[in-house]
């Protein structure tokens, strides 16, 4: 199994989780309430063909719900995506997600990763891809990336679209983070999936709202063939009853979806500043509920820092589970105010004494 | 989507369902109350691992926990297992249920349907299959049989499994409902995994606890290449975090299984009793918690009766959902006394009303 953030269950159980970026807010009140009313949904089998979930998915994001669909996590999504595309050939823009690269070789398809992060505008560059376009491929990226941070325009994503098209390519967009975005509706791709059918978005229902473990991802396209491909692979009952029922009333959760906004605008202004001001780091903007940091001096490696921050309590994401990243950058989480002041400080004093050694 | 029982979602919502088999008693409260004091499992990702939970597992079917394989429903591990069997066809013993046909074909496995029913002896008649092995094959049983409700005794599964052996073919039992037969441990192939790593085990964790709507399902193999192939190809975090939450406590809820056990003795006899009452219907025996119903009269069909229970108030299971099971027999759920002694009143009322139109 490949490593990933938030594995916590090897480790001290008291380490504050900096390495997955999940809403501190914690549950919605709706979910519990809504929940604890209707136990009995898991004496049932879930809706087969998932109607009133991929209903409420569709009023969330302003979207058909005939175009939708539903799997056990994003992760799910992308596997079987892997299994229906008709290509030969993904092409992976890095840094980015290791599970793309996985889900693509299991389902057979060669992978070539492109390097596109451009380090001066400290953003994805897809003039890189688009000098020389593979045929019959299938092209994925994440947007908000995954652990830049770093956010495409709407319009650079549609000329990339069009581009694809002409050669028979498709376009895979991971928005698993997109709703931490500041107003999200102008970055989406879902704005122009029904002028480009080569186009596929992929999200996480439960990170925004802060249950990973509930297992609710969603896909969304207006390629018939490709969605028909989908429905036909999908097991029966993917999706267990819990995420069934929460995807019934989160997506109209205004209130939670408000205070998550309000909190994510604040603490990611606020923690990047705290950031910004220890020594020996360099801190990458963000437009999601993440930070990606690198460490300055070459003779610091990440796992230092690791072994570091884990004594003082706090777990923090070292680049394993992501391809194109070296061993000079790790990710922190954003959390709540308090929590990002003590994570900053220990930090600190953490980069002091490295850099007091180095010297 | 295939047909499947307990779809109650495109129905009217007073049905009684008769159609699935779920366990009446209901979620174990050693489940709820779980939930509810650790409602917080869902701000977290699973352990990717889930160590925890093939330990509990483990602990229960008295099996070493690095032989398990855990899924999102029993039905996943079968799809997965489809993509790691090194064969080339499949032999799937008819009647029975139709997944494990979709879900071979979704792998690309050529699958050849048996029919080995003795209507004679009223079980699976293994010999028939012996007569005339393929080479580097998966013989797909199902035992308890679904929906035949037939059992086949520990001794003739392993001698199959032997036989399978000379001609490097696997055998996958689906056990999904072996917790409900009496004395399991006596029919069970888990007895004998040790001895035999061409063989599989699947079981569902939820149908006897009650909650299919949780998926939560597991595999057995001692064979270790098989083992690790399904390792590799899991999807990150494919059971959620209720599953996994119900997983570390209902297995150890004596009290839960002990009443399970004396509801399903007590109202399988009763309700075979009851069945076995109506005219023009010929009851299978069961080992399992329901009846497969044969219609004697050619000029009803299943159809007729299911119009009519519905009418009545109650939902059965037609044919849809299985392969080699013809238009004459349905199945019907055991559930508590009073729904059984109802339910088997309006059948009644139905066939006497139907063998009237007929004369």
């Amino acid at each position: 199994m490949n490593y990933h953030g938030g594995n916590i269950y090897d480790k001290n159980k008291n380490l504050v989780d900096f390495s997955s970026n999940i809403n501190p807010l914690g549950i919605p009140e709706s979910f519990q309430k809504a929940l604890f009313c209707h136990i009995d949904v898991f004496t049932k089998y879930p809706d087969i063909n998932y109607n009133r979930l991929k209903q409420s998915i569709g009023n969330y994001i302003n979207t058909d719900s005939s175009n939708i669909i539903v799997g056990n996590g994003a992760v799910n999504i992308i596997y079987h995506l892997a299994k229906c595309f008709p290509v030969s050939k993904a092409v992976i823009a890095v840094p980015t997600f290791s599970e793309y690269k996985r889900a693509m070789e299991t389902a057979g398809i060669e992978v070539v990763e492109k390097e596109i992060f451009d380090f001066d505008k400290m953003t994805f560059d897809l003039s890189i891809l688009e000098k020389e376009i593979e045929r019959d491929a299938v092209y994925i990226v994440c947007n908000p990336n995954n652990p830049t941070g770093s956010l495409l325009e709407q319009d650079k994503m549609q000329n990339f679209a069009q581009i694809l098209e002409q050669f028979h390519s498709f376009l895979l967009v991971d928005e698993a983070f997109m709703d931490f975005v500041f107003e999200p509706q102008k970055y989406s791709v879902l704005k122009f999936l029904k002028e480009h059918q080569n186009v596929v978005v992929v999200r996480a229902a439960t990170k925004f709202f802060g249950m990973p473990g509930i297992r609710l991802g969603y896909g969304v396209t207006t390629n018939k063939e490709l969605f028909n491909k989908i429905e036909k692979l999908a097991e029966p009952w993917n999706i267990n009853a819990a995420a069934e029922l929460a995807g019934s009333v989160i997506f109209q959760d205004r209130d939670y979806i408000a205070k998550t906004k309000k909190w994510i605008e604040e603490e990611r202004c606020h923690m990047g500043q705290l950031l910004k001001e220890i020594n020996g780091l360099f801190i990458f903007p963000t437009a999601a509920n993440f930070y990606l940091v690198q460490i300055e001096n070459r003779k610091i490696y990440v796992e230092l820092v690791y072994k570091k921050m884990i004594q003082k309590g706090y777990l923090i994401r070292t680049p394993n589970g992501f391809i194109g990243l070296d061993k000079q950058f790790f990710r922190v989480a954003i959390k709540g105010r308090q929590d990002n002041i003590n994570f900053c400080k220990a930090l600190k004093k953490v980069m002091t004494n490295l850099l007091e050694d180095c010297k």
